[in-house]
């Protein structure tokens, strides 16, 4: 450990700072180190760093700059756009939450269930829209379930578990025709490096974006909406960020977050990644499924997943020992998602499309990362199977 | 511009982040960039990381690690505790809104403020406690508004406008013989670089802090508390922070934010810093009280006023051009608190203080670093005394 080659393979989790990310950063620490409120030249270079920040961010989505607002982090976007846009109806449309209710599916990111949970306690309605065994949202019961009374719709992009990505146009068609005034949110935390985020071409009307998950810097978040969206803040002081979200901007993590952000989302690149990552994990599914007899894949396969993600299960292999096992091993791969905790126990993800406790319990996400080889994942297939052989002979 | 050296006066809004914390912070972009919350190496070299910090801050601070509660800013920081002990009274201790009482001051920083606002509009019962004209809370009065109702009393340690020092131990004494429930909240932004901030001898139950304001990174915040307080969160995710603040922890601004708060807080530093810098300020403002004819302290003298902040009014002056003009000539200072944002008016803590409206609408905050001069101070006041020549030409 140590002396030889660290294989990352947990990118759904963490990724690193981009070269020309941290570079960009570099003057806002101790130069430019002002406060974007002060009028004074320290303080207006501050500013404009930020505004310019905004605007790449902004141009690349194809929004105007004050549609896009920055916070601290993915979970407090989809906080902030989730809870802001209920206290908006209740507020300014005097709409209490007995008379709201939001649909959204039990295989959400806990940043999102949770905060269902804690409006639920308020009184607003909450709607779990089936997922099929592949966690795709169901669309015909989405139909029956859509009411007069919903107000959102929030649903991820990229589940963060299983990869699988939600087909945002055909919910927006069906909204369309049963009550266009549903607000849609997509949690696109894992999508910039791979899927094209624009809100237009996605179909939604608020995006959640975190910097952490696509090279930027750790604890920037943001949100992008179009003019449907109307949101209250959910904490409170100055009137940074259009009222939006109070307090001193972090200026240098902002410049950061839109350096990496025009890098994960150029055109050209977000393809080649797309085409380049998917193929060698397709290829590694394969080797896996013809090294460790009895593994499930979960989630879909082809373009309905995210080309990073491989989330298999080993029924009744202890997976978080083979996650230590692969750790010593040199290859760093996760169970399930980081803020689902480290404690032990299902993947509340795969637990509702599988109905399969078994198979919930021994699961192994390999996110792969930009540079993420054939190889490496073929050496990591072997080193666990070595192991499931070992584990074998004790049972 | 630009060829001369700039003198930045205007510490209260913004420092520049210490060398020491920038290279803290290093390791922690791209290389230990892993999710503090994943079971793998990288994983826990940012969990150990993270925990290095929290032990640092705690140690000095002398309080267990957990009673650490890092969070996006000092703002948040301060709504996460008054938010949080409410939150906790009402879910926990089955107290309505509208039998809670918080008792505040008319000038406190607007993240104080506005959540006291908010809280007010669901049912809770503000009491504004008296200030002196120097800013003091006034402790008679204090002790004829206590009442068993009152649940908290929140103020600044130090005030980010004036610099007046509250004395929390005086208050403490009061609440202990009166209602002993009662939980201390100290807002000590503006405190870590003058003064000793451990909660034992300031008093408080709960203090918040702002990395950006004591040469850490901008854009992390935390609260330290003793065990009398119990908080709930004020949005929703993973269980990170003890479960009072979700999303993937700030490691490198966790990191860099710990190692400036052990340079702030070192008790040698920290006491020379406070000693040379008064110094300094009573100087300038002998300076100003002679160069200047009719300007106004605001704010008391002495002890009772934070080392480093000099906040004058300049009846009927258009202080806002006198920034601008400063600026020009290479100041850095500020009217008020970037956080009460650019937009003209008065100044809601002068006005407060002194009722006087044309003093309230003159203010010039000037707030020192740790390397200001005597010299940068006279020169300052001379350009300004310059301006205001010509300024009276005109009328």
């Amino acid at each position: 450990m140590g002396l030889e080659k660290r294989v990352y393979l947990d990118w759904a989790a963490a990724s690193p700072l981009l070269p020309e990310a941290k570079a960009a950063m570099q003057p806002f620490w101790s130069e430019s180190f002002g406060n974007p409120g002060s009028v004074h030249e320290e303080g207006r270079k501050a500013k404009e760093a930020v505004y310019n920040a905004r605007k790449k961010i902004a141009g690349s989505l194809q929004v105007r700059p004050e549609m896009v607002t920055f916070v601290g982090s993915g979970t407090e976007a989809n906080n902030l756009s989730i809870m802001g846009v209920i206290e908006f109806h209740k507020e300014k449309k005097s709409i209490p939450y007995s008379e709201m209710e939001i649909i959204s599916t039990k295989i959400e990111h806990p940043s999102v269930i949770k905060v269902l949970v804690s409006l639920n306690k308020k009184g607003v309605k909450i709607k779990w829209a089936k997922v099929n065994k592949k966690g795709k949202i169901d669309l015909n019961d989405l139909k029956n379930i859509i009411s007069n009374k919903t107000v959102l719709l929030t649903t991820s992009l990229v589940n963060s578990e299983i990869g699988v990505i939600q087909e945002v146009s055909a919910i927006k068609k069906i909204i369309n025709k049963t009550n266009p005034d549903i607000i849609i949110h997509a949690d696109a935390a894992q999508a910039p490096l791979w899927l094209n985020c624009q809100l237009e071409a996605v179909k939604a009307d608020i995006m959640t974006f975190d910097a952490g998950k696509f090279c930027g810097p750790k604890a920037v978040g943001f949100l992008v909406r179009n003019k449907k969206v109307n949101l209250l803040p959910i904490f409170y002081g100055g009137k940074q960020e259009t009222g939006l979200r109070p307090g001193t901007e972090n200026v240098a993590g902002i410049v950061g977050t839109a350096e990496a952000f025009m890098w994960a989302q150029s055109v050209d690149k977000n393809k080649q990644r797309r085409e380049s990552v998917s193929k060698v994990r397709d290829l590694a599914i394969d080797y896996m499924n013809e090294k460790l007899p009895g593994a499930v894949l979960n989630g879909p396969i082809g373009d309905d997943r995210v080309a990073n993600n491989i989330n298999i299960s080993l029924p009744n292999v202890d997976t978080e020992f083979a996650v230590i096992v692969l750790d010593k091993a040199g290859f760093a791969v996760s169970t399930k998602s980081a803020c689902s905790g480290a404690d032990s126990g299902n993947s509340y993800v795969v637990k509702e499309i599988t109905g399969d406790t078994t198979i919930a319990s021994s699961t192994l996400r390999i996110t792969l990362g930009i540079n993420t080889t054939y190889a490496d994942l073929k050496k990591m297939t072997d080193i666990l199977c070595r192991h499931l052989d070992k584990m074998r002979q004790f049972t």
